[in-house]
C-alpha cells in the first residue's frame, strides 16, 4: 500500500494534533456533480454503478479531484447488506429504494442468511480495493454500513417511508421477532465492515439514519445496542494504524452521552446541535464530526464562509474536530458553493492548531 | 357561556391539581375517523371546510362525540394567515399546501397586508363562536396557529418543502429581509390568536412545525425569538380565567429552557425526549404536553397502554401533564386503538393524582 500523504482525517478522528481542521462532505460524490450525473449516465442504472467497482471508484475520486477534501468515501449504497441477504433490491425512478421480498414474520427473519463479504458483496470489497490502488495514498479512505435499525425499517416496510408503521409496529407489538432481525443484522454489518477493513478501509462510518425517529428508550434497545455490539467486534487496527469509527445517528443530538460510551471514536453531529456544548459534554471521549446545516450551501459564498467560521469558533482551539455538513450534500447545491465551504474551512481553522 | 364542566386542560396547563391525567390528540379531528372522511367528501375541498364555520364547527365535535377527551381544538388550517394576507391558498392533489403568490422579495414583504382577523379571518372565528356553543362546556376549546418561521417556510417555498432552499436561503443571504418578514407575521399571529380568545379559545397553541430544522442559533434568532413576542402581546385573560399559552416545536426536545423562558404556561413534547427528563429540566416553570409516540398507534391496545404508562411512570406524581401524542395522529390509525390509549390515560393516571 502506499504512504499515506494526508493523515488530517485520521489524526482528528484521534484527537491527534493537526495543521487544520479536516474536511470531507456526506455524500460528496453524488449527484451535486456533473461529472457524478456523466457516470451514472454511462452506468445506465444505479445498482450497476455500485456494483461495477471501476465506476464506483471512478464516482468516489471525482470530488477528490475537484477539492482539497480530506478524505474519500467508499462509494455504495446502505442497502447492500439486506440485497446480499436476498431481498431484492431495486430503485423506482423518484420512488427510492425497494425491495421485493420485505421481511415480516419470523419464518422470513429465520431464513435470512448471513451474507459473505467476499462472496454477495464481493464488489463492495473490490470498490474498496480499486479505490485504494487508485488513490495512492492522497487522504485515507472511509468505509461505511447503514446501522442494523436503519437497515430494519427497509427491511420490514419493503422500502423507504415516512411514518415507520410497520417497522415501529413490529418493535412494540413482537420485540422479540425486530431483536432477532437486529441480531442477525449486527452479525452481518460487523463482518461487512471488517471486510472493508481488510480490504483497505482506514476508517468506517455506521450511518443511524432513522434512530433519531425512536424514543430515548426504544433508540437505546433497538438502534444504540446493536452499534455497540458492532463496534465491538471491530478490527481496531490495519496498517500498523488505528481505525477510528464514527457513529451517526441523525436527529441524535440528545444522546451524545451514550452514544460516545460504545467505544467508538468519533461521533457525526447534524446542526441541530451546538458543536461547542456537544464538545463540553464528550469531548474529553471522542472527536466530533459536522455540523454545518447542508442547506447553508444554497447560500452565497459570503454567508458560507460566516457559517464556517461560527462552527471552528465554538468548537474551539485544539484537534479532534472534522469538519462535515450535518447531512448529505443535496443534489441542486453549486460545487462552487461546496468549494467555498472548503477553501474556509482550512483557511480559518489555522488559528485553532497553533 | 355555558359553565365549563371538564376544566382538566386547563388545570393541568396551569399545574393546578387534577383528579385524573387529561388528553387530547394532535389532529384528533382527521382522516383516521370515517366521519371525519364522510363531512371532508360533503364539503367538497379542504378549504370549504376550514371556511364554512358549521363544517369545521362538525369536524371539531365528531371525536369528542367518540373518545372521552379532555379538550376540543379549533379544526382548521395553520396557513389562513397567510392566506388572508393575499397568497392565494390552494391544495393539489397528494401534493400538499401551495401559494399562487410566494413571497421571495423585499417588495412582496413589504406588500404583505396585516390580515384583520374579523375580516377576511373571521371565518375562523365564527368557528370559534359556533364550536363553543355547540360544545356547550363540554370541555375546553384550543385555538391555534402556526409560528411564524414555520408561516414563513411555506411563503417563501411556496408550498411544503422537504430542503428548505429558498426559505433557509433567505435567511442565511438576506436575513434582514426574512426578519422583516417574520415580524410582520408575528403582528399577524397576536392579532389572530387574541381574536380566537376574544371569539372564546380557552386556551392557544403555537406549532412550531420546522423551527427543528435549524441550529440552536437560527432556532432562537428566527423562530423562537417571534414566539416570545407573540406570547408577550398575547391577551391571557378572558372569562375570569387565565388563558394558557402552548409552545410546541417538533425536533425542539434540546432547547425547552430556552422555550420555558418565553413566558408560556406549557411546552409541547415530541417523543424524542423522555418526559421525566423534561420535567426535571423546566418543570418548575411550564407543564409539559406529550409525548407518546404517534406510530405506538399502529400497535396493539396492549403495547399501547404498556406506552402509556411508560410515560405516566415517566412524568410521576401530580399535576402539570396533558397526556397528548408527540405529533399528529397518522391518517390511517384505527380509532380503536385511539380509544384504547385515551382510555388507558384515564384509568392509568388516577394513581399519580393522589
Amino acid at each position: 500500500m502506499s504512504e499515506l500523504q494526508n493523515d488530517r482525517l485520521l489524526r482528528a478522528l484521534l484527537r491527534e494534533p493537526v495543521d487544520v481542521t479536516p474536511v470531507w462532505m456526506m455524500r460528496q460524490a453524488g449527484r451535486y456533480l456533473p461529472e457524478y450525473r456523466a457516470t451514472r449516465e454511462k452506468a445506465g442504472d444505479f445498482m450497476t454503478l455500485c456494483k461495477t467497482p471501476e465506476l464506483a471508484c471512478e464516482v468516489t475520486l471525482q470530488p477528490l479531484d475537484r477539492f482539497p477534501l480530506d478524505a474519500a468515501i467508499l462509494f455504495s449504497d446502505i442497502l447492500t447488506v439486506p440485497d446480499a441477504m436476498g431481498l431484492g433490491l431495486y430503485f423506482e425512478e423518484g420512488e427510492g429504494p425497494r425491495f421485493r421480498h420485505p421481511v415480516r414474520d419470523r419464518a422470513a427473519v429465520d431464513a435470512l442468511p448471513v451474507p459473505d463479504p467476499e462472496g454477495e458483496l464481493r464488489y463492495v470489497m473490490d470498490a474498496v480495493r480499486t479505490i485504494r490502488r487508485e488513490l495512492a495514498g492522497r487522504v485515507p479512505l472511509i468505509g461505511f454500513s447503514g446501522s442494523p435499525w436503519t437497515l430494519a425499517t427497509y427491511m420490514v416496510e419493503g422500502g423507504g417511508t415516512k411514518n415507520f408503521a410497520l417497522s415501529k409496529g413490529m418493535m412494540f407489538d413482537r420485540p422479540e421477532l425486530m431483536h432477532a432481525l437486529l441480531e442477525k443484522l449486527a452479525q452481518a454489518v460487523t463482518l461487512y465492515l471488517n471486510a472493508q477493513i481488510a480490504a483497505g478501509a482506514q476508517a468506517v462510518m455506521i450511518f443511524d439514519t432513522w434512530g433519531g425517529t425512536l424514543t430515548p428508550d426504544d433508540y437505546r434497545e433497538f438502534s444504540l445496542a446493536y452499534m455497540q455490539r458492532i463496534v465491538e467486534g471491530l478490527t481496531r487496527e490495519a496498517e500498523g494504524r488505528r481505525v477510528p469509527v464514527i457513529l451517526f445517528t441523525k436527529g441524535g443530538g440528545q444522546w451524545l452521552e451514550a452514544m460516545a460510551e460504545t467505544g467508538c471514536d468519533a461521533l457525526g453531529l447534524d446542526w441541530t446541535t451546538d458543536i461547542g456544548e456537544a464538545r463540553q459534554r464528550v469531548g474529553d471521549r471522542v472527536a466530533l464530526q459536522g455540523n454545518l446545516d447542508p442547506c447553508v450551501l444554497y447560500a452565497s459564498p459570503e454567508s458560507i464562509r460566516r457559517s464556517v467560521a461560527k462552527i471552528l469558533e465554538r468548537y474551539g482551539e485544539g484537534s479532534g474536530h472534522v469538519f462535515n455538513l450535518g447531512h448529505g450534500i443535496h443534489p441542486t447545491i453549486d460545487p462552487e458553493h461546496a468549494a467555498a465551504m472548503i477553501e474556509a474551512v482550512h483557511e480559518l481553522s489555522q488559528p485553532y492548531h497553533p
